[in-house]
């Protein structure tokens, strides 16, 4: 799974392109963001890279939570966005295919 | 389907109850912010509603996109999130449960 930290220089464009990179590779990816500015960037390439990956049958889902980090001795509440592949509408995504599959072989 | 908008002021954690209530209703919710201040609240919440909603079972995910809107006349781009139940670890919500019996009828 690989971590992505993005700040709120980041341009949403080149992160879309790391998160689209991954998932074709078949790997989570976690966004990790501190502050409003870094949380939309990060939102901003979440939807960028939806656009990336839907024209080769991938639809993707974000799961935020909060993590407690660390920086530069203080203690900061980050966002974390864990993006991952999902199964919509009977189209097939990489990790929702035994679901899919499993659903023929229930209607034959 | 619920629409919530929020801005840089709202409560996240009135927000994230409005969205667990109408989740476990069985709705789907879309939430609509414009701005970085604005979004960072609507991640929030959907991160704290995520605390609401384990408990019974619920989990959920959100996609991110985009949305040109007109506010005072003028063109603004917004954030909007579609959060729905998703289907986890053998876990069935509401809406993968389909899933989950067509996986037992497909193994017995």
């Amino acid at each position: 799974m690989g971590c992505l930290k993005v700040s709120s220089k980041s341009s949403p464009a080149s992160v879309a392109g790391a998160i689209a990179g991954m998932i074709k590779d078949g790997a989570c990816v976690e966004i990790q963001s501190v502050g409003a500015g870094a949380v939309n960037q990060a939102v901003k390439a979440i939807a960028i890279s939806r656009g990336f990956l839907a024209p080769i049958g991938i639809e993707i889902a974000c799961v935020p939570s909060f993590a407690d980090i660390v920086i530069d001795g203080e203690y900061r509440t980050a966002i974390r966005f864990s993006v991952e592949p999902r199964y919509l509408h009977g189209t097939a995504t990489t990790h929702g295919a035994q679901y899919a599959d499993n659903g023929h072989l229930a209607s034959n």
